[in-house]
C-alpha cells in the first residue's frame, strides 16, 4: 500500500493538505453510494433521491483555540459553525451533529456545560440536533471532533472541481476579520501574561473579535443563492484564507483565475486593525483563514442575480488553467497567488 | 438550561454515563429526520425507505491505548472496529467511515502509514470506504476520532429499550479475554521498564492478546442471525462490559434480567491467565469490558433457530423490571448486578 522505507519522513514537510493527498491516494471507494470522498468540503453519500452529505473537524486545544481568550460558550458554537459551514458549501442543509468531547479533569461539569450551552446555540440557529457523540478524558487539553450530516438533492449537490472558464469568482461577507481578531486577542494575553493588572483594550474592536470567537457559518447565503435560482458551478468554504481556497477550487477544477484587489471586501474595522498592526490589510485578506465566508464560482449569466444579494461580492474570474492563478493589484500588475493559508501540520 | 450554580463539580462525580444523560436532557429532537438520538449504540437517521445509522468514538493516546504495547496498526484497525460494531449493534450495515486524527509531531509519516494500514486492513474487511476526515497537530499525543455510517431498512432496526419480558439474553463469542489482556500487556510492560533485558513473555497467550489489540466487530452474526430470520429484540454491544452493558439494556426496556453463571461463555486461555493473575474469571468475564461481542434479546419462540449459531450463547432470560438485573451461580445464589465496566471518566 504505501512504500516500505528506511527513513523517518517528518509530517510536517508534506504539511496537511500534502498529508491528506499521500492518504487519499490510497483509498479507492468501492461501495456503489460512496458518491465522493476525500477532496471536497464533505463526503456525499447516495441514498437514492437524497444525498447524505458528511463533514467531520476536529478542534484542539493550544492548536485551534486558547482557553486564555476563547470563551468556552463561543468555542462550543464555533466548533459546530465550522462543521455546517462545510456541509453548506456543498449546497446542502445540515440537520445533525455528532459531538466527541475529550478533556482532562481540569474542567468542571459547569464548563463543560458552558462549552455546551454554545453547541446548543449553534444548533439551535442552524435548526440542528445533537444525535450523538462520545465522551472521554484527556491526558492535556480539550479536544472537540464533531461530525456534520446534512442532506441535499443530487441535482443540487456543488463541489469544488466543477468551476468552468470564463466563470466568475464570488465571495460571501468580507475578509482577513477572523485574523486580524486574532492577532488582537494574542497581543491583549502577552500583555496581561507580562503584567497582570493591564486590561486588555479590545474596545471598538468589536466586529473582528467576533470574527475569531463567533464566526457564522452562511445559511442565509446559501438561501438567498436559492431564491435567485442562482447554482454555483463551484464552492468551497474559506476556513484556510481565500488564496489557499481558490487554489483548491482552480488545481481540482483544473482551471486559473484573476481576482482583483480593488475587488476584495474588507471591512473597515478589519482595514483599520490591520495597519495598527503594521499588516497589509490585503495580506490579510488573501491568507488570513477562518473567515467561514463561501468562495463560490457562477456562469457569466447569473451576473445581473449576484448583483441583488447584498452579502456577495464578485472579485475574479475563472481563466484557462495555463493562465494561472494571479491577483491583479490595483495598479494593474499581476501578481502569482500562493498558498499561505494555515497549515494545520506546520503549527 | 443548564442550572446556575456558584459551585464546581468534578466531573468525575457523574461518570460518564451520568454526563451524558445530563447533557441528553438538554436535547430535544426537532428535525423530523432525526428518527433516534444520544442513548443507544447509534444515532438512526430516517431518509425514507433506508435509515441511515451513525455512531463515532475519540480513541485517546494514554486513556485508551498504550502505544509501549500497542502497535500502530493495530491501533488503526481496533478504532475502525469499535465504531463499526456500534452500526452492527443496530442490526445495521456499515458502509462509510470518516477518520480524525491529532498527532504530536514525534510521529513520523511512516508511523502515522502504519496507522492507515490497520484503517485500510478494517475497512477492507467489512467493505467500508474512508470517505473523509480531518488531520491536525496535537500538543502531545494521537487522538483518533471516527465516525462509522451505515444503513438499515426501518423495520431491520435493533434498539436498546426494546427488550420484553421472558425474552432469551444472548450473548455472542467469549467474554473477559479483552481484559485479561490488557493486564498480560500491562504487567510485561511494568518488567520491561524495570529492566529494559527482560523480553516479554506473551508465549501462550495469543488469542487473550488479539481480544485486546486487535479486537473484531461481528459482522459474521448479524450475518448469521438474518440468514435464520432472527430480529433480535434489543441489541447493545458490550464495550464497557457484560454487566454494564446488561443494565443498559434493561434500564432502558424498563425489565429486569437473570443470567447464568454457569452460561457465560469463557474461552479456556481467558480462564488460565486470569486464574494466572489471580482473577476470578467470572469477574472478568462480566466486567472486563472492550470485547465488543453482541449482547442481545431474542424472542423464546427463535430458541432453537438460534442454537444452530454456534456463535451464540444463551446466558439468561429477561424478567419483570421489580425482580432486577441479577446473576445466578453455579450453586443458585442469587446477585445483583452492579456496573461496574470500564466508565471513561473515572479513568
Amino acid at each position: 500500500m504505501f512504500e516500505n522505507k528506511e527513513n523517518r519522513t517528518d509530517l510536517s514537510t508534506l504539511g496537511e493538505f500534502g498529508f491528506i493527498e499521500h492518504i487519499a491516494k490510497s483509498v479507492s471507494l468501492k461501495n456503489a453510494s460512496s458518491l465522493k470522498g476525500i477532496g471536497d468540503d464533505a463526503a456525499i453519500i447516495d441514498n437514492g433521491n437524497k444525498m447524505t452529505v458528511v463533514s467531520t473537524d476536529m478542534l484542539v486545544e493550544g492548536v485551534h483555540f486558547d482557553l486564555a481568550f476563547h470563551p468556552l460558550k463561543h468555542l462550543g458554537y464555533k466548533a459546530v459553525t465550522v462543521n455546517l459551514s462545510d456541509i453548506y458549501a456543498m449546497n446542502a442543509t445540515p440537520h445533525q451533529i455528532t459531538v466527541s468531547i475529550a478533556m482532562s479533569n481540569r474542567f468542571s461539569l459547569e464548563a463543560i456545560e458552558e462549552l455546551y450551552v454554545g453547541i446548543f446555540m449553534a444548533c439551535e440557529r442552524h435548526e440542528v440536533d445533537l444525535v450523538g457523540g462520545d465522551t472521554t478524558s484527556s491526558t492535556s487539553g480539550l479536544i472537540i471532533s464533531i461530525t456534520a450530516i446534512g442532506t441535499a438533492d443530487k441535482e443540487d449537490v456543488v463541489y469544488r472541481n466543477t468551476a468552468g472558464v470564463n466563470d466568475l469568482v464570488c465571495v460571501s461577507g468580507d475578509l482577513g476579520g477572523a485574523y486580524i481578531g486574532l492577532q488582537l486577542l494574542e497581543r491583549e494575553k502577552k500583555i496581561f501574561v507580562e503584567n497582570p493588572k493591564i486590561q486588555p483594550d479590545l474596545e471598538g474592536n468589536d466586529y473582528i473579535l467576533e470574527r475569531q470567537l463567533k464566526p457564522e457559518a452562511r445559511k442565509d447565503v446559501i438561501a438567498k443563492l436559492k431564491e435567485q435560482k442562482i447554482k454555483p458551478t463551484a464552492m468551497i468554504d474559506i476556513s484556510d484564507g481565500l488564496s489557499s481556497d481558490l487554489l483548491h477550487i482552480c488545481k481540482q477544477s483544473d482551471v486559473g483565475s484573476a481576482i482583483y484587489e480593488e475587488k476584495l471586501p474588507i471591512d473597515v474595522e478589519t482595514f483599520n486593525a490591520a495597519t495598527e498592526f503594521n499588516l497589509d490589510p490585503l495580506i490579510c485578506a488573501l491568507n488570513g483563514g477562518e473567515d467561514y465566508e463561501l468562495l463560490f464560482t457562477i456562469k457569466q449569466e447569473d451576473y445581473e442575480k449576484i448583483k441583488s444579494i447584498k452579502e456577495v461580492s464578485v472579485i475574479g474570474h475563472i481563466t484557462e488553467k495555463n493562465a494561472g492563478v494571479s491577483l491583479v493589484d490595483k495598479s494593474g500588475s499581476i501578481h502569482p497567488i500562493k498558498a499561505q493559508g494555515w497549515d494545520a501540520l506546520l503549527e
